[in-house]
């Protein structure tokens, strides 16, 4: 949480937290000023003190809505050191950051880095940073134990709400692709039509997907998976638009949408087959349930998520799948690692893949994916539940929107020919 | 235009161009790739050759969609390397990435590096990768004078004909809210009402922007600045959602979409007053659009765009507002500059600040935002015209997407009293 940096500040000995960039679209960032249209800001934490938010003066009234104490940027003058450094803008830059360091006393020490930024040249910048000031050392760290990532992993309860609201938001358009599929002419050689007679494709699928999205209020910045037969076996193919939609193939749908302006995501999959299934699918599927069933039945709390990397792991080579328990990065069988955390990364701490320490654990608190799945892109099937999931401190794990878990999804206005 | 990067890197004694991230919300890796659900990818383009995609497996169907030369990073066995490493993550990256360049022979000589990524992983890696390889000197460019901003500022025929689809999107969108606003019905002091009787808000516009923008194919990575009255005369203020919406306040509409996945942008800003104008935002209207059609006339093929920066600051303060010209940072007045470039970043080359080089010209296939206005947050309004023009080669300014300049609304059910 929130609360944890500055006692992780103290354990990494890191003096201060700067972070760069805008405030949408950028999680650290987003983390202290919650959104809004500030842009190319900068925001400072001192260990044991409020941050600071610095704004170009423009943005001054979304700036203040964040609530943090504020300063504009024009107090330092851009255009004066920008003749100091004879045109060298980086430099320029780089003077400014020194000024403002100086004003925090922070002229030694340890300054953490971080915003999701044009990394030119904010390296760039850096560079000459460094040179500048030689006594201070900026640190980078590595993404999955950044100290934002180390906070961000347990949320509090504000934060499960938002999640929540945006499970419910995410099952919502779910239901109505549900209703739209089901609802559907089929053609002799069952591929699903539209009203007007065309075949319905994926791209019709994703425009309807983006637009119930934005009506209830979600973005969707990273795309939706609606991936049928072949591309279903390849976990982050996303379907090509122009593909038809038929019956007895697994579309495996993937869906993260995240609060509008850059907020918190919520992460969920179901794989449907309409109409019928065939055989082998409906093997894969069942037994991607069942573990997925298991997994649910042995969560424990404060549990290494890996652990159940390993027990996924272990259930598929039973049935005959490779895994990445004996075999080195597979293309078929069970081919990516149990889930991960989610918040205001979409990919977050947890992480549960076997090589990752025991310290992504399923702490109170932690929100985390469980998406167990097995692909057959030879075969053209995939399969892949996942259901988005609240550790709660009182130990047990709550699915944040529950939704049904048909595999065969009949056809209001098909039936099988016996 | 991307064929110019060669070119430029020669210019610049760059032998290598690499860029990190993901494919979307990420212009240079955009540049090459063309969207698409590819993360953490890498891209290295050694001068003169073709750039070569490194992918994560489970993204190998999206990176073949790219056309490019593709490998995946599993030639690299990182697990291996943090090993090597003693489970330090950044520096076993820093070592993929050095075999990767070595395999490259890019052992020695001029590296830019770029991309939309997450700082603090990336600086960290890059630190650990500069004592890796001490013969490489890895050259962070300043955002404005990047690589990427200089092939970008020009665009092809191609680039010209999807900005101006965003054009097209952008109006349609602009004459739904024109129609929304004029339909609705007043209430006795001048609010807008819904047709359930309660009053529109900000909010409620900004709802059904969202919903058309995602109707018609767009995305809105930047939200909207929809502001009335004293946040009109702040420039980015984007307005605040629960403000009523009422009649004769200045409404400043600024709207700047992207291509669904992180594509082209459109900017495109319409001042608009209901029913009725005050006199002194009538006069305040009058002078901007004044302005704007003097600087339509005297736009000229390679000029520097700078020189309309000072056209529109001279003519301004001949009225009596303050500019940049003898204020520094003003808040009242014409407080920021006439225009950008728009491509893959809403805000890139041309720029059109005084303190900008000449090189900001307005060359062949440059396009740009030609946007006079007028602030005055304590008199509770704000002004601004903005359209986005293609200069094109036979050194013609077009419009790329053409929409009336009316600045009072008539109301279709409210007529002022006499």
């Amino acid at each position: 949480m929130k609360s944890d940096l500055d006692t992780l500040m103290q354990v990494r000995n890191l003096d201060a937290l700067v972070v760069l960039g805008n405030a949408e679209h950028n999680p650290p960032m987003y983390y202290f000023v919650g959104g809004g249209h500030v842009s190319d800001a900068m925001l400072v934490k001192k260990r044991g003190e409020a941050p600071i938010l610095f704004y170009n003066d423009m943005e001054r009234g979304e700036a203040a809505k964040s609530g943090l104490k504020t300063r504009p940027f024009s107090e330092f003058d851009l255009a004066e050191l920008q003749k100091q450094a004879n045109g060298d803008s980086l430099l320029a830059l780089a003077m400014r950051f020194q000024k403002i360091l100086e004003d925090f006393d922070l002229t030694r020490g340890r300054v953490g880095i971080y915003g999701q930024v044009e990394f030119s040249s904010a390296f760039g910048m850096m560079v000459k940073l460094k040179s500048l000031m030689p006594h201070v050392e900026f640190v980078g760290e590595a993404g999955m134990d950044s100290i934002f990532l180390m906070a961000m992993e347990t949320k509090d309860e504000s934060e499960v709400e938002r999640i929540r609201k945006m499970g419910k938001i995410t099952t919502a358009v779910v239901r109505r692709v549900q209703n739209l599929l089901t609802n559907s002419d089929v053609r002799a050689d069952e591929v699903l039509l539209k009203e007007d007679g065309s075949p319905l494709t994926i791209g019709d699928v994703k425009s309807k997907i983006e637009l119930w999205l934005a009506e209830l209020g979600a973005e969707n910045p990273e795309g939706t998976i609606f991936s049928i037969g072949r591309d279903a076996g390849v976990p982050h193919s996303t379907g090509n638009p122009t593909d038809f939609i038929r019956l007895g193939q697994t579309i495996v749908f993937d869906i993260f949408p995240c609060e509008r302006g850059g907020g918190y995501f919520y992460d969920f999959t179901r794989t449907w087959s309409l109409g019928y299934a065939m055989p082998e699918a409906q093997e894969l599927y069942d037994q991607v349930y069942e573990i997925y069933n298991q997994l649910a039945d042995n969560f424990d709390l404060n549990a290494p998520f890996k652990d159940y990397q390993r027990m996924t792991c272990e259930y598929f080579e039973s049935k005959g799948h490779a895994s990445s328990l004996n075999t080195k990065a597979p293309l078929n069988g069970y081919v990516h690692s149990i889930g991960h955390g989610v918040g205001l990364n979409i990919h977050e701490r947890p992480f549960s893949s076997l090589t990752v320490g025991d310290d992504h654990r399923l702490a109170p608190g932690v929100i985390i994916t469980s998406e167990p799945g097995l692909y057959y892109p030879e075969k053209g099937m995939g399969i892949r539940i996942e259901d988005t999931i609240w550790v709660r401190p009182d130990g047990k794990m709550e699915i944040l929107a529950e939704y049904p878990y048909d595999f065969v999804l009949p056809m209001k206005k098909w039936k099988k020919k016996k």
